[in-house]
């Protein structure tokens, strides 16, 4: 790469990019010393009023455990529901069940014919006798299957959210680009999986502080990057930004840089293939995660069968630049 | 942004984006008064003659009440076509059924049977004993598990439909852009759920009366952003039109421009994480709905921890110009 | 539109609108005299050979009244061979099959107990009572409901697949291009559905016979069309190739087009909202389905209430251009 | 084509092209000697560390065989679970259960019972009593329900995951390109299905090793091609990289090329009309499978009736240039 590579295309059609540069956030955020984008990607923002209440997506988005409490709650309140009906007509219009001395004890005899019923198990050993007891348990029968019918459609959306695996560095680093006399901010990606990514792109944008007539105002750009795509991802990707002229790092010393109190918001997208999808991943470093005349550490080595080898936990891993590459 | 960036990019490649302009909408519509988009993003425009029935989509795009309706009907209606054959068959060749004086007291049985096939519960209180009853039950069995297959998709595809979840204000106003003497045309949107939205994308158009050879004709035309495109959607987003010598508005006062009887015509496309898909949604603003001289109230301010919060119910608030910012 | 707009933009990268031009279709392709693009948009070609089979794809692209009877003969041989292992087994190891004095008697009961247990209806009236028996009927209930997992995944895959409502009008007209010398080759396309297509493109290429050293080469190449893309569909859109000096058809009589036998064909991709993803259409024109010196008929017309109505049956009608418009 | 198409546009924006040309493999590669990318288009590269395990896509990804063992096991493994519980609770607990001297044939009783339960077919001739065993039975029958949905949404995902029918040539061929002094690489593809693929786009690298500072470096580059992209796929296509003075193989020999250990990596991409997605797939040629002056034999010619045949097994014939065409 030569010199021309470095300084040439960032001041073309900087009008245009610095259009396209907003990221979402006004430039009227208050300077809160808190992130805008957690590490796991998550806006640090909470949201009041018409917030939208939408079932299937919070039924999606939930976790694993409490998902499972809904099911499970769902399935005992809706029999216990079908059971208090099926008390109401009497359980006596239920072959089949034993006499009673307790409504409790109908009730538990009218819930497990329910159940029966709603997973159209149906053993038979107590089945419905009167027209009134034929109707419940025929709704019973059509609700517990469109239950299982929305039960089958959210599992199959929640597995097969495609989640990337792309794993970031926990630390970027800052130092000299090459040959050249830029430095640079750097940062690295990998797949923690075997199928394949493809098509990857990289967006990463900064925010900062800015003193404008005495009062502290965020700011935010996007950054230029030495190499925005890569068509297949078989190794770690490390994402660099040149700090030439157009960037807002140029010029400046480490102790400046962290007076700004720098976030580097990174976007990364890219085909997967077991989803037959896009994925999406992002994350932020602030001041506490740069590293300043750091690299990073290869992740791959042939093996003795000159097969290539992926270290993955070799991803956090960062280096002083003296020791020999 | 200097005066260049309002100005410049504006002129360039004029011919290819009117080219691009289209709508959709042929110059020769009648100006009707009536709008040409509902607020709720439909076209104001009725179908007739060869129309599509695509029985799958209508079950998809109707309302949950009509849905439902669907369903409970088809089972029914499925199960007393059933009935009505095992009647014929004899109900006699069912084993369990209650000896009844009438015909419907028979198909009552027969209806019941045939449901508990149907929806594979099965008690068999109820059991077909001739061959012509076991036929017709596991005809009746597997009709069933296929209309509960396709009930699954349809639900499935009924929730998972990407709908965005982007409010649009109710409100646009005009006002000075910046400190420019250009005037601008706003309003804005909002992301009601805390799901990630990325890449959104808007287009507006504007549609318009003129007077040409004394026939009034509709007109059409792409709006040029000061910003087409965010990456992130954390907060509000504020779409501006800025007018300036391109714009179908440019130079005209507030009474010129209602007398065009214009509708703006926007459109949000973006990428919903939740749903893995692209989502869209559009909206439109009338006369009516367009205010001068006002600006949209901020949405979002720190509380005491310097957390961000978002209040979404201010989409909608606008105040006066005076009014400190 | 200026003049310049039409002869502008066509002499623009001529070299990579060519490099890009090419539909896929070999130039030694033989001057048949059949059309290479059916009227339905299938290719008309046969492929032999390597053919890949594939199961899934092909049970969703069979027609309907196959998938259908594929799934009956699923159900009744899969049933069938079980019941031959039931009577292989014994049937005296069922509880309640009526003692037969045929093997097809012992089949029949075995063949309908199979039924009941492979879709999981399961009444009771038989039931197995060997540790053989309950080992196939445990066999029969898995295979059978992982059958239904698989016919509810392809009625599903079935029943979204995207197909667009687009109808292409079945003539296609030659005429002046507004108030221009030019000649103009123009059909039109409308969406047969409420549903909103949004983004729609349109691509159209040429395919005729060159007489090459004595020798007829079928040639190709892509039109430029007057506009590519509209954002809405709300009316029909009528597709408009201006013939220009760039245009294969330059100069050329109706006589000398005749003779080229010329094949038209043409593309349109659009997002549909009610699938959620990008559709595609397309169709051709060959000369018999070419009309000189005609225009379509407007499709829309306000109501009595200012309300447009489109009547979707006028797609494929056509007037001499004498009449007032 | 004119010599212009040739030479002109690979001299253009060549700092953008190569800034886009990473493929994602490091320059830091040892040249080992074993290929970077499989014939079946995986990585030749062993992951290691923090490798993600992903249930549901490993489900997805691995053979049938496995998949189908995977369910029969888990099959097998819940309803001894629950038999267990049942037998803990006592048989006594279940009507219909035989009296049995050991328990491991009230074991049997319980498993059939829970596989009756699991499965939903609930014969009814066991059936449980107490409440103890009416718990547990509810508990399997959601188990086993939730199960089969998990099972329908893994079925259909296996199933749907879009894979492109794209064959490969299993040789690429180096001949002088048409009536040029230019020579080029060329290699073809096919659909072995009738479905439609459209807008295929064509992406080829290179990489080859070079000798640096006596040091052996592998280097890569992206190809420019003839032509990347084509809008239908109705027979072969042949994907040609003219060897021109941007191309790393300009002015080299035969021996000089094999010298270079090169290998091409081609990526294909193209909409499904089937899976109503996008599909990708991939491919790559090393030096023994790269044959000088040769030409791919026709795939496709009319029979009797001017219908087009497309021999697909001729995907791989190459002749010698002699040969007329």
């Amino acid at each position: 790469m030569k010199l021309s590579d470095i300084t040439g295309p960032f001041n073309r059609d900087k009008d245009d990019s610095q259009k396209e540069n907003d990221l979402g956030f006004g430039t009227g955020m208050t300077t809160s010393g808190q992130r805008l984008i957690n590490r796991d990607g998550s806006f640090n923002i909470i949201r009041r009023g018409l917030a939208a209440w939408r079932p299937y997506q919070s039924l999606v988005e939930m976790p694993w455990a409490h998902f499972l409490l809904v099911v499970t709650l769902f399935y005992i309140v809706t029999n216990a529901l079908f059971a208090a009906a099926f008390v109401f007509i009497g359980v006596e219009s239920l072959s089949g069940v034993q006499a009673s001395l307790t409504v409790w004890g109908d009730f538990a005899s009218a819930f497990f014919f329910s159940v029966q019923t709603f997973t159209t198990v149906g053993y038979g050993a107590i089945s419905p006798m009167s027209p009134g007891a034929n109707l419940v348990a025929s709704v019973v029968a059509l609700v517990g299957l469109l239950s299982f019918a929305l039960a089958t459609g959210l599992l199959f959306a929640r597995f097969s959210q495609p989640k990337a695996s792309i794993l970031f560095s926990d630390k970027a680093v800052v130092r000299p680009y090459k040959d050249t006399p830029y430095n640079s901010f750097q940062f690295q990606v990998v797949n923690r999986r075997n199928n394949r990514l493809i098509n990857l792109v990289a967006k990463v944008s900064m925010s900062w502080v800015e003193n404008l007539n005495g009062e502290k105002i965020r700011r935010f750009a996007m950054l230029e990057l030495e190499r925005e795509q890569i068509f297949l991802f078989p190794l770690n990707w490390v994402i660099v930004h040149i700090i030439n002229k157009d960037s807002p790092l140029w010029g400046k010393t480490e102790a400046e840089i962290r007076a700004m109190e720098p976030e580097f918001i990174a976007l990364i997208q890219g085909y997967d293939e077991t989803f037959a999808q896009d994925v999406h991943a992002n994350s932020s470093y602030t001041c506490d995660e740069i590293f300043w005349n750091r690299r990073f550490e290869r992740m791959y080595y042939p093996d003795k069968d000159g097969q290539t080898i992926l270290e993955l936990e070799r991803v956090h891993r960062i280096v002083a630049l003296e020791e020999e590459e």
